[in-house]
C-alpha cells in the first residue's frame, strides 16, 4: 500500500506525533531525492567545466531524478504517503486525500528537505553553486508554464492511478517506480527547455541557496495548476463516478 | 489486473459511460506518452542544433519512450486496459479481447491524444517542428516494413503474455514495465533505421501537425500486421489450445 | 511463477504438444531478444560508421540486451520457463530442473530463434553484416574464457535464486527483471573486453549468418561451465541442503 | 521477504551451517556486484585510454552498480538478507537486526568477495589495474566524508524502509530494486567528486589488490556513520515508536 488513501485522508492534528513523523519522513525523502537530483546537475557541471547541456547530460539528469524519486517515494510510502513534492500534496488535497493542516506540514518539510540537501551539496562539493532552474534560449515564460502544467499533470495523474485509486490493485506494488519514471521520462523532453522541475520544492532549495528568483513563480504556478487539475479530473471522473456505478469492491 | 481480459472483451456500447471513460483514459495516456517521447526527440534536436542521431540520442529516445509507455500503460490499465496504441487495440481485437465498437473508440482517442500532445509541444517549445518518422539513408520502405512488423510483433506478444493471458499470474504486476521496456529495447535497434514507431498513433500526430505523409502507410501497415499476427498466434496457440488441454486453473 | 520448477522438471516426451509449444515459446523469446540486442549493435555501427565501441555504445548494448532479455524471459516464463539461453537450460539440467530431451528441444529452438533474428535483421537493415563476438586487443582467449565463466555464473545463479528456488517467495515477481538486468550490468564490464555474450545462442546466430567462427568455442565453453557451476552450487548448497534442515514449506 | 528481520536477528552461532551458508551467499553476491561495478570502471578506462570521467562514464558507472547491486541483493535476500555491504550490516546491527557474531562473519565474506572479484578482473582483463576510489581535484577529505555519510544514510534508510520494516507490505517485492537504484542515483551525484562508494567492501577490494590506501579511512568512516545513523533513526523513530502506538498488525 505505497500511498495509503485512508491514512493520508484521516483528519489528524498537525501536532499529533504521527503527523510529525510523517513530516519527518517527507523531510528525509525530499532530502534524499534532491541530493541525488541536484547533485547530478552539479556533477555534470564539474565534469564539463560548466558546459551546456548535452544529450548525455539529459540522460544523467533523467536517471538521477527518476531513480532518486522512485526511492524517495518508496521509502516514504508507508509513513507519509511519499509525496516529496508540494504539487503532489496539493493534487492530493484538491481530491480530498489529505487535510489542509497536514498538507501545510508536508510543504514545510519538503521545502526544508530540499534546502538542507542543497546546503549539504554546497559543502560536500567544496563550495560549487547549485543549479537554478531557468529558461533555455528561445523559450519564454509561457512556454515553460505550459511545459510545467502538462508534465506535472502527468505526474500527479500517475500518483492517483497507481497509489490513491482504491481500485489500483497490484499496480500499487509498482507505484513508486511509475511515479519516479514519469519524471525521468519528462526530463528527457522538458529538461532542454525549462529544466523540467514538476516540483516546487526541487526549484525552491537551489533558488534559496543561490538566492536567484528569476521566473521562480512559474515553477510554482505550473506544477500546482497541473497537479491540481490531475487531482480534480482523476478523483471526480475515475474514482467518484465509478463508485456510483460499480459498488462491487473487486471490480 | 493491468489489462482486464473480461472487461475489455465485454460487448459494451460505444456510448456507454464506462466506454467513454475508457476512451478518455486512452486519450490521456497517449497524450502523456507522446508528450515525453516526441518531446525527447525535439529536445535532442534543440541540444544538437538539429544534428544527426548519435548513440546518446538513441539512449534518450529509448528511455523517453520506454519509461513513458510504461507509465502510460500503468495509469490506463485499470480503466481502459492501457493500450495507448492502435496496433495493440487491433491485436486485442483479432484475438477476441475487445469489441469492434470499443476498438474504434480507442483508435479515435489514441490519435487525438497524440495530436494534442504534438500541438502542446509545438507551443511549449516556442514553435519547433515535431519530428516526423522516416527512413534513414540506405533503408528502403520494405526494410522499414519488416522492422515494424517484427518489432510490433514483439510488443503485442508481450501484451498478450503479461496482460491478456489468463494464466499470467504474478507477471501481471510487472506487465506495464515489460510492455514499456520492449519498446525501449526495440528503439535501440530500429531507431537508427526507420525511427522504430511500432505504434500508428505515435507516427500520426507528428505527421498531421507537420503535414508530412511520406511513407506514412508503412507505420500503419507494419504495426497492424505484426500486432495482428502476435494476437492470432498467442490467442490460438498459447491461450485457446492450453484451455483445451489444461482445464486446471492453477497450471 | 516465472520459471516453473515442477513443469520444467516433469519428464515430458519431446513430441508432446506441450513440449512443442514450450519450444515455440523459446524460439519466439530468443528471436525477440536477439533482434533487439544484435540490432542495437548494428544500429551503433550504422550511426558511427563502424567506429570503435565508446562508453555510450556500451550503454546502448547494455540497455538493449538488459531490457530485451527481461521481456524475453517474462513472455516465456509461464510457457517454457523463459530460458532463452542454452547455458541457462544446461544450468537447469545439471540441477535436475529439466529433462535431457526437453533440454535438447530448447537448445534447437534457441539456436533457431537467434539465427532467424539475424536473417531478419540482415534484410531489414538493407544488408548490413551482423556483429560477431570477438576479443578486443590485449585480451586473449583465456581472459575471455574467465569473463564468460564468471558472468554466466552470475546469470544462472540469478535464475536459480529468483526463479527456480522453491523458497523464492515474492522474488518470483521480479525474477525476469533481475535476470535481464544482471546481463545488462555484466555487459558494462565485459562488453569492452570480449563482447559479454553469456549465451551461446546469442553468439551462434551472428557467427552462422556471417560465417565467422574465430574463438567461437569460448562462447560455448565459458557459459556452459559458468552456468553449470552455478546450477550445481545453488541446487546442492542452497536448495537441497536447506530442504533437509528446513522441511517447513513457508520458511 | 527480501531481507528477513526475524532470520537475520535470530541469535545463531557463527559456525552454524545456516550462518556459513549465509556467509557464502554474501560472498557470492558481493563478488557478482563488484565484478560488474569495478569491471565497468575498467571497461571505461580501456575504451577511453584512461581518459577522465565524462557524463557518459557516470551513466556507465551508475547503471553497472545500480543494476548489479539490485541483482546481488535479490539473489541473497532469502539466504543472508542480501546485505552485500559492511555499512548495511552495521546499520542492521545498530538497529538490533543482526547479531554481532553473524555481522562479523558477513563482513569477512563481503571483503573476501570484493577481493576475489578484483583478482578475477585483473586476470580477465589481461592485467589491467583496478580503479581505486579517490578524491577529484577541488574535493578535500571532509567533503568526501560528508558525501559518503549522506549517500550511505540514504542507502541504509532505504534498506530499512523497504526490507527491514515489519510494516513494509508490498514494498518488500521491489526492495532489491530500490536498494540498487538509490546507489545508481547517488553515483550520478557523488561519482564525480569522491567516486561514490557507500560501501567499504567496494573500496577495500581494489585498494588491497592495487595496494593503494590514500584516504581509504574515509570510505569506511563515512559509510559506517551514515549507515549507523540511518539504522538508529529508522529503528527508533519509525519502527519502535509506531509499535507502541499501533499494535494492529495490518496498519
Amino acid at each position: 500500500m505505497p500511498i495509503s488513501r485512508i491514512a493520508v485522508g484521516r483528519p489528524e492534528e498537525a501536532t499529533h506525533p504521527e503527523a510529525l513523523k510523517a513530516a519527518l519522513a517527507e523531510f528525509i525523502s525530499t532530502l534524499i531525492f534532491v541530493f541525488a537530483g541536484q547533485g547530478s546537475g552539479m556533477a555534470f557541471s564539474k565534469l564539463t567545466g560548466g558546459g551546456p547541456t548535452t544529450p548525455a547530460g539529459l540522460v544523467v539528469a533523467s536517471l538521477a531524478h527518476g531513480l532518486g524519486l522512485f526511492v524517495a517515494v518508496a521509502v516514504g510510502a508507508n509513513i507519509s504517503g511519499g509525496h516529496v513534492n508540494p504539487a503532489v500534496t496539493f493534487g492530493a488535497f484538491v481530491g480530498g486525500n489529505i487535510t489542509l493542516l497536514r498538507g501545510i506540514l508536508y510543504w514545510i518539510a519538503q521545502l526544508l528537505g530540499s534546502t538542507v540537501a542543497c546546503l549539504l551539496l554546497r559543502f560536500a562539493t567544496g563550495g560549487l553553486s547549485t543549479g537554478v532552474f531557468g529558461l533555455s534560449s528561445g523559450v519564454n515564460v509561457w512556454n515553460a508554464f505550459v511545459f510545467e502544467i502538462v508534465m506535472t499533470f502527468g505526474l500527479v495523474y500517475t500518483v492517483y492511478a497507481t497509489a490513491l485509486d482504491p481500485k489500483k490493485g497490484s499496480l500499487g506494488t509498482i507505484a513508486p517506480i511509475a511515479i519516479g519514471f514519469i519524471v525521468g521520462a519528462n526530463i528527457l523532453a522538458g529538461g532542454a527547455f525549462d529544466g523540467a522541475s514538476m516540483n516546487p520544492a526541487v526549484s525552491f532549495g537551489p533558488a534559496l541557496v543561490s538566492w536567484s528568483w528569476t521566473h521562480h513563480w512559474v515553477y510554482w504556478a505550473g506544477p500546482l495548476i497541473g497537479g491540481g487539475l490531475a487531482g480534480l479530473i482523476y478523483e471526480f471522473v475515475f474514482i467518484s463516478h465509478s463508485h456510483e456505478q460499480l459498488p462491487s469492491a473487486d471490480y
